[in-house]
């Protein structure tokens, strides 16, 4: 696997696309070394020289390994340009360098090496990106992508409460639905309840989204008494309210802890894909792929958000829904792996082991299931009756355990003409 | 800049974050060339082999440059990560190598060498990738990133028309607020109207989106006649019906082409962000800064959408809404080149020669200007009287050229308590 040099210093000579006018100029890495290498020796030193600090908890690599390197460039080289990890890593660093005065500084942990520097800071998963910012750890397991790290490091470095304080950004509210969220009504900022909702919302942030409102017309309009607190869980209308307001930090943690895992309907999105692949129920999930730009894949959306909706009270249930058109780089490899075709929309079960899986048979040119079809097929999965031997079709007429047969399904009309 | 080789090693072992189970693999370039180089002799023979061929016309390297690469590896390695463009062209290539059935093929057109190559093949713009699939030329003028090109790829190949059976799929088509779309109710797919609105959709696919439905009760829901079009700006309510049906392609296409340029308010996106930001209006743009998921960022952007629509007939109005959480990277620097602060909403003049930039007054902790006091705001940038020498609340009096000082602002209370 040779390269051909010339043809690679060609292509080393293209720039950005032209029409880079001032003010739309992309960074490149500019090839300085912004990484620090922590160690026992070191570690608290670096740590002590930056606000927020980024450190890639990685596996071990030989000395050997990277000693030789030094004489094997052409190879190099290569393997350069095949792992991405260290540009991106890299870019990161340099991006935030010197970022909106936040000192953001970016580390290496290896794990072999520096395991007990690792243990002190409170670093579990090897191959995680872990970021100390206030007193608090972060673990980022999200896409090793530059724009997708330093995306999510603004989400860090944010409040952890957003206050709404009009109409419109109460509408802002409730346009986040993809995000399980919390809101709050309290007297004001000083109030002690608003500061143990506070201080809750700083051990989960960035992942769950913390709001208050300190108007009694917004509080109003949010059915919210006085420091009472709902929970949202994603693409759910109705709020659940926490049970024994005033809430302490601790109590609003417990709950929280114990429902923010396995919501019915959660979107994949590149910052968190890692962590909830890895939160499987019984080693499976249920995929739904559906474009929502386009107006099958919405129209197949708002099913599956309707059979959501009435199944939020089912502890089995945990549906994630992959739009195609946040992983472009990922499509043509699902659809070698699952065997599907993501120009339409698709759910299927698939086992995280071996992305062993089973697609529910959707013509294209046919209608979407209705909310009542796709109930049934959710219901077949979750009892065991569709497996990957099996087909759509032999298992439809065999439901004994469908518990919610008798649901609601009005909104169904006009989908089966 | 020397590199340090031994960390280079070790940050070159690092792979993808672990979790990386089974189902979630991102593609890592492999190494394998799959660029062909275009020239005089060889440029039919290779465009044949593929139905949609991608080319990269480029400003000209010198021979002698990339032959002397083959002696200097050090610096090439180096240079490398700094020119992420060939990895992304090859990435690119590699993920859609053998895609759905669709031959996708990669090339490079050195401007100088090979100049006459583009002209016959109505390349004009260096620096610039045009895509030809199916007879048409379509101009990529966006971020070159492998995952923004193969995403606008994947939309190249889609149908041009998008047909609207339901009222879900109707949601959707009403969901799409950010193109600039088109809409047509016809008898069906064999209707000579419809063929002549396909072939027009063609032209402008898919920069344009067109939709047609031919259902009676989706066209009277969309208040459509038969072979009637009507047209929507991005983010406008109400559409404009285009006059004379039923129209013939050249029709379309005159009208589309007199309408398609400097919408109201547009957003910045990825795939076409080059073009949008050289298209402006005397060397100006007016720019907004709006982040949709945060609720100040959303309360903004409804303001900022009242206004263009009240403004809509205003031909000098051109408004370019930035999400900061689509161009992660470009953050730091946007702060840095303007002097802004891209945590809360942001609206300003910006220079797209200089990048110079006067931005409005807005106290973070203070509310929203009004749509009211965004109006006057803009027609003081129309008029001439906000230059980089004032500042907002000094030509705030001087209001002598308000056209629309009588416009109706009776959705702004609440916003100035």
């Amino acid at each position: 696997m040779r390269w051909g040099w010339a043809l690679l210093g060609l292509l080393l000579a293209l720039g950005a696309p032209a029409g880079a006018e001032k003010g739309m100029e992309f960074p490149e890495y500019d090839g300085r070394d912004r990484v620090h290498i922590l160690n026992a020796d070191n570690y608290q030193a670096v740590m002590k020289r930056y606000g927020v600090m980024v450190l890639y908890y990685h596996k071990h690599v030989g000395e050997s390994r990277a000693a030789q390197r030094q004489f094997q460039m052409e190879e190099l080289a290569l393997e350069l340009i095949t792992s991405p990890a260290a540009l991106t890593y890299q870019l990161a660093a340099q991006v935030l360098d010197d970022y909106d005065d936040e000192d953001i500084g970016f580390g290496l942990v290896d794990s072999k090496k520096d395991g007990a520097v690792a243990k002190k800071l409170g670093m579990k998963e090897i191959e995680s990106i872990y970021i100390f910012a206030d007193d608090e750890i972060v673990e980022y397991d999200g896409q090793l992508a530059a724009d997708t790290l330093v995306e999510f490091l603004y989400d860090v470095i944010e409040d952890p409460v957003e206050i709404i304080d009009n109409e419109r950004e109460l509408k802002g509210f409730f346009n986040i639905d993809e995000d399980m969220k919390l809101v709050g009504y309290f007297k004001g900022k000083k109030s002690p309840h608003f500061i143990e909702f506070d201080d809750a919302a700083e051990e989960f942030h960035p992942f769950v989204k913390f709001f208050a409102t300190f108007d009694s017309k917004i509080g109003k309009m949010l059915k919210l008494k006085m420091n009472q607190v709902d929970f949202y869980e994603p693409f759910m209308n109705e709020p659940v309210t926490i049970p024994g307001k005033p809430h302490t930090e601790a109590e609003l943690v417990d709950y929280i802890e114990a429902h923010d895992r396995s919501p019915t309907l959660r979107k994949l999105e590149p910052h968190s894909m890692y962590e909830i692949w890895e939160d499987a129920i019984d080693g499976q999930h249920i995929v739904a792929f559906a474009e929502e730009s386009d107006p099958d894949g919405f129209e197949f959306l708002e099913i599956l958000k309707e059979v959501s909706r009435e199944n939020t009270d089912n502890p089995d249930l945990s549906i994630i829904w992959i739009d195609p058109d946040d992983f472009p780089l990922l499509v043509p490899y699902w659809e070698k792996t699952f065997d599907i075709d993501l120009s339409s929309p698709q759910i299927g079960v698939v086992d995280v082991e071996d992305a062993d899986s089973l697609w529910l048979d959707m013509d294209e040119d046919e209608a979407m299931p209705t909310a009542h079809q796709l109930d049934e097929w959710i219901e077949d999965v979750l009892s065991g009756h569709i497996d990957p031997d099996d087909d759509y079709d032999s298992v439809n007429d065999d439901n004994d355990n469908q518990e919610n047969d008798d649901d609601d399904d009005d909104n169904d009309s006009g989908d089966d003409k």
